[in-house]
């Protein structure tokens, strides 16, 4: 299985590069019957576009998606769902430095050692602009399993986090931050502001909450949900850590600390704790998954850093252009979006293997 | 592809549950003509092996590794290499408590949730027994990449973190911890002894090093290096949380303080820092691929917890038997293999595309 | 790994029924630096395209490829090649005796039984259609082995078979039905014009043959070669058997018989027979790979045929329309294509488990 | 995915070698709760089993399958079902000429020229004796789909084809040829009795058939129904041709007298006739699935052969040793095996798709 794709029975594969014509994604697996329409994939589109304010990359892409395929009289088929995004606003630049010097952070350096080659328009197949593709793939995926519902939100942003007794869920969307704390999302505005002033850029960490999820979803031992949703994690650009319930603070309590006690409850147990973040075992216990995930600072800053040449000379590139500040904050719905993946594939898996 | 199998060219599958008559694993895509014996496995298993100190579980396992398939005159053939363990200690208790109720912070009610039914002998298919087929199997990844160097260490205990300025290899395997810090070791004495003598647990951080991984291992966009890594870790048992590089750290820097510059250097760049701990793009730059694995403290303990029956009733439960007291320790040689098995898997790939 | 994709290493999803605004083909793991353009899968097209003389379907497309992704500056870049084909001839016809009716021999009712839905319009994903996307993807495969030959013919027609020892390569090009042998040539077109009239249809067997196979390419035991290859001419639309060099003939013969002697070559064996068809242990020999391929009538003929409807109804279809007298013909392109992407999936997959 | 393993959703991987000291299968994606012993295995291994009767290899092997993992309380737990079996009966025989040089016809020459190296004691991982460990997991198979019946048998030993109305079900079990038509049982008797004899050997066609598969079962398109029966057939060894329904003899038909029309059934349409082998479209149309399989003559025979040693010097070899005069007979076996593995996966899928 080639890389590019992702996901068992629910698979998609996204195409496409950040100055090409167009990126897309084909979707296979979903199962028929389900209503589905560009209405329902552009608004998570939307959420993730950029330009809508002055905290992200002032490029303009409209993000229409198109639906090519695997849709009929307004549900599926069955058949592959082909959605493809033209890019609009490549702006034709002048990018002989970044053909020539590689950016530190950025996967110039990474992808010529590999290829050998390398598309330098925008950063390529690297860019981030593929997203757009795993955030139209994520609407679907929403679509196969609405008994679950998925909330992302920054929790932190150049290390000032959210206070929790202030989380205020109609909040998330009602700033330019996807931040459930009032307060915070005003401080975090003058952290951003700053950043994006001087050409710097600060990074953030983003917690998702995915309830409704069915006891009994999961795969022991190497598609174990929390496995899966690592790696979908992981797979997003600037995405450097990854926690499932408590994560690395669960390594410093003891195991009275971390139990999380069962009383009897409706149909099912009733926990009193969540430290595990819903999954045990690899396995859903039927409480909210929980997950964290640490997003670095963007790298294309202002302030020149030593780098090399690809023909190995020492110089310094400064990366103009339009960059979000902070990649992590439309990182939201592309948490969301993978979530919604790999829970729609562990959704067929599970009935597929126990029924 | 079902789900008791990691990797895609270099792809293995374990079997077997704690309290069956013996576990493996099978090896499939190992290249033509490379050495290997039960030698070049054993010392591994042996790192790995219970009963060896007071601060690891007390069941006596010799766990001796035969092969069965795949290696002619000493060398590997290119086909399924076959291992296997015998269980030799499951000793034959009592197992009515944990048939009936289910224990915080096992898998036992999600496996019931998901199956209806599970193996409860010593944690049937969920316990961390199946990790010494891991071991093996890794064993035979890292006699695919000798150019490349593992090298794990518990960084924290119970939180009790290590100074790195006293960072000695020598002493990692000088402990019962694999701890590189001898003061911290001698402190963790007290930590994990107390806990072990209270019937409690304590979590650990596990921090990993990957020397020699060429650059260009890896592949955009979902079989990243970093992706396959949180994957592979996160499907070890306790596992909680997984960093590369910086980490959850990395959210609270600037673009300026996460910036990895380069120099020229001899045959590839030369970097100044590895904030990005070695990944850039899900491709690797040639430095050392670092992370850090969090496990939570042992779920088993003496102290009662709250909990419910099968058939719903409310109960208290209390885990005797024999366990560790800081699960963390033992996931060292685990950590390692999985990181083996990752490497050897991107090194077979990128051959096969990039070759 | 879902169902509209094909390959390992090197590997194809395809995407797009008959009557959508397009389909495609999304190619993965394409090895880097490779030169391509459309005018390289274009001729490709050209030879399968519809509606270029009296035996084939009259559906005028042009069926123009455009490369949406994966090429820069001419040369693949190694990641994810996206093609995509506009419908263009998807005349607004009147279907409704379709939607209600099953045609038999087509997957009408196999797709409702499935899906309990379909897209009915030309038969939707079960179109031959689909198969476009299947040649602008096996154009890719045949840039990536360009040591490799891959020709296809059409052996015969309705019963009538051609004679072997009039075949003559250039011939195949020069006649509507790939023919090799100019006096079947003249025969067949008697044939599929009283077909085609007759509102009837022929089966057909096509033959292929692949040279420059390196010896070693293919892997045991469930990526065979040949099982390879048979798994993919079975997915191509009408096919219904597969042999691999004397095929079913060997079943009638002696060991001594069947038997391919060898002697010293330069650089290998030179072998004195080629019954195995170039394949042994499922690993290629370094011989001509050797293939035949069946293919049934058409189902869609104007001969009224007992039938159901979807509401369980009795009735009779005849179906009207633009369709192949022979599907076969329009085969020979596809075989090819199959044949390709199997072969550079291999060549991938050798590399990178033999190195 | 590796190579050594068959399946998607309910997977299996073999293991082991002619002459080693075991072989095996892991059988991954079981679903759980299913009652299986090793009684439900060993019947249909005995039926494969070598030895038996003067008809088959002298090879003596007692075939005892062992459960290892994955069945708890005589039901499957949905975890790996491990089986094994030991090799007894690998005689220490004299094994350098087949060291030195290739056997045509076998996989000699083709597994050096892959790995540079190989197990030549009976054949290593080329084998038939591997086939044992896919009738093993094919039992399990049987046990997944309870409502599917698979009956193979032989239709043709060198050239002589069974009388279709003479065919009696219960005699393919009362003779050693697998044979429905008792009078050709006796011809067959002469017929391999004279291979055996003169240490020749006969190839042989079998015929399969499985009632009970459900409409709707199968994926389109690369995981068609009968292009996973082919992939799954001509992985067997020997094995070079697969046909489906009325495979070739279709390619020489009309339209009109391929047609399978039908006419209103109970719950579904009742088909006048089976030309398509109860596939349409790759998907199950309910009818019987049935379909042929082509073996070649065994390649090893006593009649000196030319060809090559390992440094090229040319030679002949004549295969002294323990083989199956018709390598075919025990092919049946197999062969339902392997359309077991197919429909208990393809049952699986169809449920996770479209549940």
């Amino acid at each position: 299985m080639s890389f590019n794709s992702f996901g068992r029975l629910f698979r998609f594969t996204t195409w496409g590069e950040s100055h090409g014509p167009a990126l897309g994604a084909v979707v296979d697996g979903c199962p028929p019957g389900i209503a589905l329409s560009e209405e329902d994939i552009q608004p998570w589109l939307d959420k993730r576009r950029p330009g809508t304010n002055r905290f992200t990359t002032q490029r303009r892409e409209p993000d229409q998606v198109r639906i090519l395929s695997g849709v009929f009289e307004g549900k599926t088929t069955g058949t592959p769902i082909s959605l493809m995004i033209e890019n609009v606003d490549q702006r034709s630049k002048d990018y002989s430095n970044v053909a020539l010097a590689y950016r530190p952070g950025h996967a110039d350096y990474a992808y010529d050692a590999k290829y050998g080659f390398r598309d330098y328009r925008g950063g390529g197949r690297s860019s981030a602009r593929e997203t757009a593709a795993r955030v139209a793939a994520g609407a679907v995926a929403r679509a196969v399993i609405p008994q679950v519902r998925i909330r992302a939100w920054v929790e932190s942003i150049g290390g000032d986090r959210i206070d929790y007794d202030a989380f205020e869920d109609a909040q998330i969307d009602a700033n330019p931050f996807f931040c459930p704390d009032a307060a915070a999302a005003e401080r975090w505005e003058a952290i951003v502001d700053s950043a994006r002033k001087s050409g710097s850029s600060v990074g953030a960490v983003v917690a998702c909450e995915a309830t409704g999820v069915p006891a009994g979803w999961g795969a022991p031992l190497y598609a174990k949900l929390d496995s899966e949703l690592a790696s979908a994690c992981m797979s997003i650009n600037a995405v450097k850590g990854f926690e499932i319930g408590d994560g690395f603070a669960a390594a410093a309590l003891t195991g009275e600390q971390n139990a999380d006690p069962m009383r009897a409850g409706n149909g099912g147990p009733r926990f009193l704790a969540n430290h595990a973040g819903g999954i045990a075992g690899g396995i859903a216990t039927g409480q909210p998954v929980t997950m964290r995930v640490a997003f670095k600072p963007t790298s294309s800053i202002l302030t020149p850093v030593d780098t090399i040449t690809r023909t190995g000379e020492e110089t310094q590139i400064a990366t103009k252009g339009r960059h979000d500040p902070c990649v992590g904050i439309r990182g939201v719905p592309v948490v969301e979006a993978m979530v919604a993946l790999v829970l729609a594939d562990q959704a067929l898996l599970h009935r597929g293997q126990c029924g």
